[in-house]
């Protein structure tokens, strides 16, 4: 691909098979698409990649027709098995993509199956950059998302461009890449640590019957100034979990990615078991089509307050 | 008071008690002298005070002889049991404070306790304004702390000045006194739910070998922007704990505030019960004169991670 | 003391001054009574001391009195404050307790209490033995409760004949009083890890449509054979909490009392903590009156299992 | 089957093909050759099976080999991939297995997997009983064991005889077969809530310089007499956690199906989350080769104690 990225850089399209048009995936390939690139879509349900068709993009039938001439072959799928099946299955993705093409992999993924990624394509003499991405659909139509990406140095240069065409900014974390994967469990994780901070403290501001949003006030005034506190904080305050950004049962998913990953390196991390706990008690209370901020609402039951209360 | 600080709004000085010359009460009396109040200051170890009287401060041997002329009592105190020392054992300070005077409680204590002095200044024909601190030394020299009052409004109302000549930014948490210690303590417990989700992200972080700097800088450079993140993700990455903002056995202390207001308004905290444990386990492992961000060591100690690795 | 209850040992009566007639109490003291000894009873509120009148006991009108003339004070009280009050109030039973009685606490107290009493009858030249008491009311009734005395071993044996006629057991925790104090919670506190542990299990047994029965039949009769798995479980699996052998706010003091000998002592029990935050949440679901193996119903509420479901 | 078993019942030999020859399986088979039934054994370590030969029983080299001419097939695997490489790699056992023929599988294996195997016999006109055991490798060589039963009654009926070969009692958990599976999982959780109840109370009672000896003959006396007390408290007061009865990373692989099962039927057991964190912990301590009571160390290190103290 070398060649390829390197015109590129110069305003030289490059070839990209795009894989995954869910609601990060659509935005994210139209940004690449406006960047001039050419693009080969796939999607599992055909409709979603139609819709990308005025905008220039082909249509390819299947996993293998898409990255078959691809220089570069991008992968937004909501989760491992998603990418397995692109990825492994008899015919598909890996076996034709060429050697020397990169993988980019911007899927939320199990550390476990990023290593086996790195492994595969190595293999097959292709390039494989775990690149994942914080930010939700509105940012990710802004491009304005959050980037890390790890792999191979020169591979992560030459795909800059493309990071900076859906991005707002790219973190490099390391030469080994599964590191990207980590990253993105552990950053979703300190966001479900605020989560359930947020939860707590207002189930005890609520129940001792201050105004919960004098407190959001306070808080987003003086130490807690990320937009991160605004955002659940919001929510919590007022009880609602609607219209949602991101759906509880990935974030449930993520924190699952986590634990696993925590096992197998051997950490323990009984936050986030806690927080493991609370998504299980969500969807038992039937809160599975909420926002995953949701969980507070144990913290709401638990202390006996009920809703609007 | 109505009368004094009316004129102090004017300019003219308040006649201020003032007693607990910590590392907080120090620069907050400093800053009181400098807007041009007058101090009469008692500290239990004398020299503590007579730092003061260069600046102008007038010494006082016991509580009771530094508020029997205030209009103002100011008390910036360790624990519980040093502010019923001072108001409340014989011959003490709500003894000879005067009727219609206002004694401003800046200590972080128990909600219980401040119940009990809002009902004890009302017998006594005194006004009671909790007013808790957000902020370390650094912040309280600087006039820079946030201030959280609850009290009548009137009164709130008369001690601005005050709160303005020691902070940056002041949030009225409603007319019952005891929310400013609720608020003050839910602040407390959500800086410890972000110390203890960087401590276990971190362990994970470096247990899977990845560069807990290039870490840090992604946290802070992305979602996680505020300063709290950098301030104790930087100790928690580094893995040191000097030199010390807030004193570990404070922190737990507070901690256990908590979970008693917790208790008393039935509200559970498993995420404050799970740093309860830290500090706990931190004691046991001899972190008492380290930051209370040090609870971050046991994740790393649980996870096999030695000093230094 | 020591010739009295050597005499006693061949069937002498041994003077008595028991305070405190709970449900404990009264069963404990009319044991006494039978094995013929002579009670002075006291009693805050009178008509309980009364009832014991019949059986041979004389009433005090306050705890001085009936100490006064005591061999042995036998104080079995709610909690803390209630022991404190009568040994320490001004013109009380320390006071007036002759040098060389022995003061026995059969109270769930403090350790940190056990050890005040400790060092303030020794000042007295009086002595103490804390000989914790486990059973029911049933039990006690039965003169079948376990006894864990901790004193100096002469007091212990001198006062064996007494443990033998409330208990059927008597076990030494060694010389320091408050040892007998930290076994007591200790063992309270395995208990709620039973009770805490089988209504986790229960839940998963019921979500998933098994009989609860069933599964009781089977812990009992395989390898959870200890008759407090019949107790508890028996409860749990009806999802029914009276009749009330223990009342949960009791059971909430018992862990509230370990927690702090845990801290006092560094030592980090997270599932004693887990068990505090489910009494936080039954309080908060009106199960105040319930037995304490009521923190089960948290368990199934979070599984989102409705009553007899 | 129904045939083969009733003659059984009259002491008819049962054509058994017998797959997973470890520490509890070879113990187990034994006592099928014992009671007088016709073995064909395989052990993916060929040499456990040999070791059976002279006992009488016939070897395979493959699963499909040793099913293909049972009535009845006993699978006992350490974990869900073994199981499913028997049964459902290419060409074998499931394949090979008669119609009416039954499988029995005593291995403790996902909830998720019984499911599928309930299923999977079911297509193939196959009987399928998952028939779980409690007990260690000296029980099942002792015929001890405690067998849970489930699946269609008739088939449990027929499968009786064999049960009462290998254990002591039999409970039958329902018709629905992975309700043995569920209370396999569950069972064990309790041992583990036993467990970690008992490494915190131990770390309090040596920490605060009790006797931990004394500490273990007072709840084996009292109110824990389940021999579980005695067996894992004993292991704890010594803190010495070999020889082995249940290896950790066994217990830890049981308490991870449990969260699994507890996960899809939408129940939160935090207790069984504290004891996950345990045994990742232990194993980051090199605990591995450890008896799973060893988390217990967990308890005692984050308490400050060391080895022997």
């Amino acid at each position: 691909m070398r060649r390829a990225l390197k015109d590129q850089q110069k305003g030289v399209k490059v070839k990209i098979a795009f894989i995954g048009l869910g609601n990060m995936g659509t935005p994210i390939a139209r940004n690449l698409i406006k960047a001039g690139h050419t693009l080969t879509v796939y999607n599992r349900t055909r409709n979603r990649a139609e819709a990308l068709q005025s905008a220039g993009a082909k249509i390819a039938d299947t996993p293998a027709e898409a990255a078959a001439n691809a220089e570069v072959l991008i992968t937004m799928l909501a989760d491992d098995g998603a990418v397995e099946a692109v990825l492994f299955a008899p015919g598909n993705a890996i076996e034709v993509l060429r050697a020397g093409a990169v993988h980019i992999s911007l899927s939320t993924i199990s550390v476990a199956l990023s290593r086996r990624l790195t492994e595969a394509h190595r293999e097959k003499r292709q390039h494989y950059v775990a690149a994942t991405v914080f930010g939700r659909p509105d940012a990710a139509a802004a491009a304005k998302l959050f980037v890390v990406a790890a792999g191979a140095p020169e591979q992560i240069k030459l795909c800059q461009p493309l990071f900076d065409a859906i991005g707002q900014k790219t973190f490099v974390a390391g030469e080994d890449a599964p590191a990207a994967n980590v990253i993105k469990l552990a950053g979703n994780f300190l966001l479900t640590a605020t989560i359930e901070g947020l939860g707590e403290a207002f189930a005890l501001v609520r129940k001792c019957g201050l105004d919960q949003n004098a407190f959001l006030e306070f808080l987003t005034g003086s130490l807690f100034t990320a937009p991160i506190y605004r955002n659940y904080g919001g929510m919590i305050a007022a009880d609602k979990f609607e219209p949602v950004g991101f759906k509880l049962p990935l974030g449930m998913k993520d924190n699952r990615l986590l634990l696993q990953a925590a096992e197998e390196a051997a950490v323990p991390m009984p936050l986030a078991s806690l927080v493991h706990d609370r998504f299980v008690a969500a969807l038992a209370q039937g809160l599975g089509e909420s926002d995953w901020a949701a969980i507070a609402r144990i913290s709401y039951q638990n202390a006996g307050l009920k809703d609007g209360e």
